[in-house]
């Protein structure tokens, strides 16, 4: 049985302020717990129904440690999804490490919503994209509607915060931007690497970012179409693959 | 003052038993009610906030019969939104019509995630699809998540719940499908009307579906990739793209 304490710390963890303060975050599923298993990622814990245990025999006694069964009556309390499966781990996060420099980037100025950030990141990896750059205010990637959005893509994707201005502005790869008013994406072409800049949901991209940009890309709509933008995820993904079809 | 068991109602039409039952749904946003106005949707009522009236008034008179002015209060009751807006309309759910089968359609085999299929319909709109035609068991379009998340997109496109695997028999035009295992989209070209076929989110597309399919397309995805497939919404956007890009 598991204490009332323990459920109170691990619900507690679907708060960036306790998150924060603890510096971990929680990821569920039984693939995306396998996955993160067996990567550099570490678990402060372990949460796993006996069905879970007969089926990951290995994993489970890899983290002999910090591993608790639990109940499926504990495992709805320690849960933040609708549906809860058989295993929820409580993960250490990583300092904020740039990867290496090389292939091309995805950055992403102020994006709010999880759910686009889950996305991006899954894309982002489906294409092979080698790290992701946010600005300060993007949010944060150990949201669970994150964690759980990507699709167990941010077990392996380099992902940091900083000053865009500042990074940007020390890069010498050619920086792509997706835009209302820039050339058509049939008409672009992409240099084998480089950097791919997103903006906010309702705002785009800042003014001071902008600037530092060296092509504009609007993908077109139809002649007669009304709607104002694409989805900042779907924007992105269609930027991603027209790049992946270019270089390779 | 609006009586509590308007209230009630309204916050009903939250939940789909009661929107099947009165045939309406809530829409909200002060953009997104002036389009709808304009349209040929109608307001069983109207709920607004005085800076409403101010900035809408031809509209406001339009619905002079079944407008009310709320205060803030009111609207954060009346509100499905974490942030209300000033305008909330109630609206009249149209019959299930088919629409022109002219241009490229899109069909969606039982796609369940409402954020999803609100920004399916919204980059639908934009590549200028005619029409969305949809499986009986994929997400109902009045869901408030469809609704906003659609971005007023819905409010022009024609949108069906049939019998797929009926109405693709019936259908003379090829039919393109996103799986996993055909052909590269680089590698397909695409003729000047046609259907394109998504899946549901964690089961793709059924066989009774894809038998109907002519030809099956694959975004592909970069080597060493691990991600095991796409958001339905990033997979449509792309194809819908490159069909855009192929036949204008």
């Amino acid at each position: 049985m598991i204490s009332k304490n323990v459920i109170t710390y691990v619900q507690s963890l679907q708060q960036k302020k306790a998150r924060q303060k603890y510096q971990c975050f929680v990821a569920e599923g039984n693939k995306l717990v396998a996955e993160l298993g067996d990567s550099d990622w570490e678990f402060e814990s372990l949460y796993v129904k006996e069905s879970f245990v007969a089926t990951h025999k290995a994993l489970c006694a890899k983290y002999h440690s910090c591993i608790q069964i639990v109940s499926d009556m504990e495992m709805e309390r320690l849960s933040g999804l609708q549906a809860p499966q058989d295993a929820l781990a409580v993960v250490r996060m990583k300092t904020n490490k740039s990867a290496a420099q090389n292939g091309w980037i995805l950055v992403l100025d102020g994006v709010q919503d999880p759910g686009n950030m889950g996305t991006l990141i899954r894309s982002a990896a489906w294409f092979g994209f080698s790290q992701i750059v946010c600005s300060t205010d993007t949010v944060e990637m150990y949201n669970p509607k994150v964690i759980q959005g990507s699709m167990g893509a941010f077990v392996t994707m380099p992902i940091q915060y900083t000053d865009l201005s500042q990074y940007l502005a020390g890069q010498k790869k050619p920086i792509y931007a997706a835009v209302l008013d820039g050339k058509p994406l049939r008409k672009t072409s992409f240099s084998k690497e480089g950097i791919l800049v997103l903006g906010n949901e309702g705002n785009g991209i800042r003014p001071e970012i902008l600037r530092l940009v060296s092509d504009g890309i609007t993908i077109e709509k139809a002649k007669d179409s009304k709607v104002e933008s694409l989805n900042v995820a779907v924007a992105a993904a269609i930027l991603m693959n027209a790049v992946t079809q270019a270089i390779n």
